[in-house]
C-alpha cells in the first residue's frame, strides 16, 4: 500500500460518520427554550362555535395595530356573541361576524380604520426566505410572521393557509374587524396588500375547514338556517398560553432550510427550494414544566 | 396654447377609451369553443362515497402512463368497491384504498410500476407560467396540467391543491395506484418528483375536504369505525363529460395574466405575479347545446 492510500485511509478513519440531516420535526423538537417566544394573552382571540369547537387565532399588532385594537374592543364588547359563520368557500375562506345586521359597534371601535395593508420594512427584523417569490420582490419572516417584501420598501403579512383577515366592501372601506375570514385553501397571495391581515389560526382550524361549503356565489350559505352559530369570541385568559419559534433564531433558519431540502427517508429528490407559505412558522402550547 | 400642448391634446382625443381589463372569470366565460378540450371518459375516475357524495378525478396518462393504466384496471376490477378513506390530514391530504388488506390485485395491474415521478420536457407543449418559481428552474402548463420544469430537462406534474397521487411506502416502492391521495391544503410541492401524481379532482372535492380529520400521526383515523366507506370507484360512462381550457390557447394565456394582475374592482394593488398553483387550469362540464 503506498503512502497516499495510507493517508486517505487514515483520513477516512478520522472523519466522523456523515451526520443524518435533521428533519423539520426534529429541528422543532430540539429547539432550545430560548428560541421560543411567548404570545401575549391579549394577542389570542378564541372563537367558540356553539357546537363547542374552539378556534384560537393569534393577532398581529405589529402589522395592523388599529384593526387589532378594534378586534380586542369587539371581543370585549361581545360583538361575536350570537354571531355566525355565513360564508365557507371551497379552497378559499371561512368568514364570520354579524354580516348585514344593524348590531351597533361596541365602544372604542374605530368605524373607518386606515388601510393597514402594508407597513415599512424599516424596523422589521426580516429573515429572508432565501428562495424566489412569484408575487413580490422578496419574501421572508418577521416577528414570527410570513411577509411579502416589496421593491418600494413596504412589507405586508402574507395570505398563507390559516391567515385571518378583515372582510371589507370596495375601497376605501377597510372593514372594522367585525367580519373576519380565515384562509382554508391554497394560499391566495394575490390578496396581499389588498386587505388588512390581522393574524392566523394557530389551533382548531379543523372546526373551520370541515364546515359544509356554501352553495351561493363566493361560498355564502343560501339559507340563514345553514349559518354556523358562534357562542362567542373572546381574548384569551391566562390559561391558553402559546409560543412561536423566533423567526430570527438559528433554529428557525435550520427549519426553513430543512423544509426546502427534505431529507426524511421518504424523500428521493429534495426540491432545493420552498415557498413562503410551505414553511409555516412553528407554534406550540407552552410545555408543562 | 403652444404647439406641444395642442399635439398632446389631439393625441389624448384620438386614443380610444381605456378598456376595462377582463377578469379571470370573464376570460373563461368568453373563451371560444375551440379553446376547450374534451376529457376522454377513460380519463375520468368517479369515486362514490357510501353517503352518496361523488368525486370526479381527471387522470393524466401523459405523465404517469403505467400508474394510470393500473388505476383503470383497478377500477374495472372493482378494487375500490367496499374500500374506504382511512386518512384525512389537515392542510395536507385525504387518502383512500384498501390499506393493509390482503385483497388481491385485479388482473392487469402491474405490481411494481416504474417511478413515474417525472418525464422529459421534450415532446411536451409547455406554456411557461412567466413568473419565478421557488421549487424548480421553472413552472408552466402542458396538456392542461401544471408542471414543474427542472434544469436537467425533466418535467413533473405539480402538487397543487386537488392533485391526486399514488400512496407508497419507502423507495423503491412506487405504489400500485390502489392507494390514492388528494391534496386538500396549501400545495405541498416539496412532494414533486418524489411521488407519482396521476391526476386531479375536478368536481366534488368538498366531499373530501369536509371530512373529519384523523387524530393519529399523519392524519390516520384512530378507529376503523371512523373510516369513511366508499361505495365504488369507476371510470366514467359517457354521461359525465368535461372539458379543460387548452393551456396552449390565447384564452389561457390571458387568464394567467389576469390572475397575476387582478383588476377586479375589489383589487387595489395587483401583485404582478402568481404562483403555479394559484392559476388553476379551468375545467367545466360540457355546455348543453
Amino acid at each position: 500500500m503506498n503512502a497516499l492510500l495510507l493517508a486517505v485511509a487514515a483520513l477516512a478513519q478520522a472523519a466522523p460518520a456523515a451526520e443524518k440531516p435533521r428533519t423539520p420535526t426534529e429541528i422543532i423538537a430540539q429547539a432550545p427554550a430560548s428560541a421560543w417566544k411567548a404570545i401575549p394573552a391579549d394577542d389570542l382571540l378564541v372563537v367558540e362555535l356553539r357546537t363547542g369547537g374552539r378556534v384560537t387565532i393569534q393577532l398581529a399588532p405589529e402589522f395592523a395595530p388599529v384593526h387589532v385594537a378594534n378586534i380586542r374592543s369587539l371581543a370585549r364588547g361581545k360583538w361575536w356573541d350570537g354571531a355566525a359563520i355565513y360564508r365557507v368557500q371551497e379552497n378559499y375562506v371561512v368568514q364570520w361576524g354579524n354580516n348585514e345586521s344593524d348590531k351597533p359597534l361596541p365602544a372604542g371601535v374605530v368605524a373607518k380604520p386606515p388601510a393597514e395593508y402594508a407597513r415599512p420594512q424599516a424596523g422589521l427584523p426580516v429573515t429572508p426566505l432565501g428562495y424566489a417569490d412569484p408575487y413580490a420582490a422578496g419574501a421572508g419572516f418577521a416577528h414570527g410572521w410570513p411577509v411579502s417584501l416589496y421593491a418600494d420598501g413596504q412589507a405586508s403579512l402574507a395570505h398563507c393557509y390559516a391567515a385571518v383577515g378583515v372582510g371589507r366592501d370596495l375601497s376605501p372601506d377597510t372593514g372594522t374587524g367585525g367580519e373576519l375570514y380565515a384562509v382554508i385553501g391554497h394560499s391566495p397571495r394575490h390578496l396581499d396588500r389588498n386587505i388588512a391581515l390581522v393574524g392566523r389560526v394557530i389551533e382548531g382550524i379543523e372546526h373551520f375547514t370541515t364546515l359544509p361549503r356554501g352553495t351561493q356565489a363566493l361560498g355564502f350559505y343560501k339559507e340563514e338556517a345553514q349559518h354556523v352559530p358562534l357562542a362567542r369570541a373572546r381574548l384569551s385568559g391566562s390559561d391558553d398560553r402559546f409560543q412561536y419559534l423566533d423567526t430570527s433564531s438559528p433554529s428557525f433558519a435550520a427549519y426553513v432550510k430543512a423544509r426546502a431540502n427534505r431529507q426524511d427517508s421518504f424523500f428521493i429528490r429534495p426540491a432545493g427550494g420552498v415557498d413562503l407559505c410551505n414553511a409555516p412558522v412553528p407554534v406550540r402550547r407552552v410545555p408543562k414544566s
